[in-house]
């Protein structure tokens, strides 16, 4: 493809390096280091004089860190005369904080949105963003692309009697995105309601919906410190699930999460590679990974050409 | 004072808690922690609406960690709908990265700067930027303070012989720095030229100017990796000064600083605390700290009640 640069921040290499070799490209020079007192250094290693430009980095590790470099990374880039530059971010930093939901509560990724706008990023293509409306937060085009297709097509290849299979939201925040793959698989749903008696009570999980005897699969966006979905996997195999899977796109894996899974009900914990996979399918043997590059690649090579991404949204990208 | 809350990131306590006694005013409550996956989650302790607020955070540490929390500080008052919203800066961050010295290099000091502007700020309070023309990079006002009234009186005060001392520059860029104060002080000054005849070549030091029998002292706006410094002590005790002093606004002290400066030929190495000094202090005693804490006091003082700040440039609040 002519007049493109595809350059990776130091989040996830591993993602630039696969999404580059699908696009026939090598990945653009760049050095990213860090000055003696920490402040994040820069520096471009080749022309982007009317290009345009990639910059694949995702919400990974040092979050601040990474997401500074990918600013820098931008401004680099757009003072440098390129033309157009895209940031790629498979997993959007600040998600979660993406409303008013306490007196004073900052909206973290409404400053996120503004501060790629002011780096000079005219373009966002990201994935499975917590709340759709983020995209709103932004004055330039965002592409929001989806893991489902992919999520629908592992389902069908590795989960055995998928056909008979419940799958299930582990709160009532995750119902649309559990009725659309219930709906495409044509199987029941269920969900779990998290009631929360008192502050420091213990929760109580209820479940709607049967899975008694059948094949549970949990689908959730991210997987963080997995309190939750380990919760709730007790819950099914208590309600006669007979395996529990778990299908999130995001696999984030903070805090206590490795070791509630390696404790847990689990068949296994699927998540898509947004985020490095590697280091924590080590410490667990639960977790398998679904590699997403082929659609951010596609997204690139078509919003690169002028065609329409809204393929991807349906197809699994071969 | 009515009307005006001061907050604290978690860069420097000691400074604004210095700062809000002299303004007779306690430190405004916020709880600044990071999530488990190391998203900066602030939370702001009580009601800023239609308060005038000031936030102190310094360019210290985790530089990037510090930065995101000063914006998301500042992004939560001003959706809290407090009036005005001032960042108070003692070490600017990315301040070296002002301008495209190399093909390709980014400008961070601008990206900072549009950052607190989308962050909401309206209003910088900052100390001895590198470069004067950083507040250029900004649409909203911006009070460049200096410490130089500080420290002419600490050099007044604490160095025998003041009266036959040179002043000198380190390098070329620092020569106006250098002739203001030795100005002030009715004083000779000289300059040291750092010749570097090729890459990896072992840099050369001219002096130029006399320091010979005399109290020679250095001075910058800040010390790094003290690499320059150490060696230009090095050459002014070969030039024959009796004593070598090193007065620098901002103590970054990153790297090999601290062993550099044990094994140096200073008397003494004086900066200011617009960045903590405790641990760095502990570590080598040929550090000493200049407080300016009475001079942000002061300024905030100046900007809250609208009274000019300008007095404070030549000098000191008591
Ligand atoms: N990085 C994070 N880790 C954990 N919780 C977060 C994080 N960011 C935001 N939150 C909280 O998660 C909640 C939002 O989750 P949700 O209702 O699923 O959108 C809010 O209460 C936020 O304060
Ligand atoms: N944090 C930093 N540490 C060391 N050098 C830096 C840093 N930030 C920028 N620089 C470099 O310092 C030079 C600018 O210094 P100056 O000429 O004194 O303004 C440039 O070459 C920058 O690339």
């Amino acid at each position: 493809m002519p007049n493109i640069k595809v350059f990776s921040g130091s989040s996830h290499a591993d993602l630039s390096q696969r999404i580059c070799e699908r696009l026939q490209l090598e990945v653009s020079k760049a050095s990213l280091k860090k000055f003696s007192n920490k402040e994040t250094n820069v520096e471009i290693g080749e022309s982007v004089r009317g290009e345009d430009v990639y910059i694949i980095q995702s919400a990974a590790g040092e979050i601040n860190d990474n997401l500074m470099e990918l600013l820098i990374m931008i401004n680099a880039c757009k003072i440098a005369s390129s033309c157009r530059v895209a940031a790629v971010i498979p997993a959007f930093p600040y998600a979660r904080q993406d409303k008013k939901d306490k007196s004073r509560a900052p909206i973290s990724a409404k400053l996120v949105a503004n501060m790629l706008s002011v780096a000079g990023a005219d373009h966002i293509i990201t994935m499975d963003l917590h709340a759709s409306q983020i995209q709103g937060f932004f004055d330039i085009p965002v592409d929001n692309l989806y893991a489902e297709p992919a999520i629908l097509k592992y389902i069908k290849e590795s989960i055995p009697n998928w056909q008979t299979s419940v799958i299930v939201s582990p709160d009532a925040g995750g119902a649309k995105r559990v009725t659309s793959i219930a709906d495409r698989l044509n199987v029941d749903f269920a969900l779990i309601h998290k009631e929360r008696k008192r502050a420091n009570e213990v929760e109580k999980m209820t479940l709607v919906g049967s899975v008694e005897g059948k094949v549970a699969i949990l689908v959730d966006d991210m997987a963080d410190t997995c309190g939750t979905i380990c919760m709730a996997a007790d819950k099914l195999v208590e309600a006669g699930a007979e395996k529990v899977y778990a299908f999130c796109v995001h696999g984030i894996f903070s805090g206590p999460a490795i070791s509630r899974l390696n404790a847990s009900k689990f068949e296994a914990v699927v998540v898509t590679n947004t985020i490095p996979q590697e280091e924590n399918m080590k410490q667990c043997s639960k977790i398998q990974c679904i590699d997403i590059s082929m659609i951010l690649a596609e997204a690139i090579r078509r919003t690169h050409n002028g065609e329409s991404v809204s393929y991807l949204f349906s197809h699994v990208p071969i």
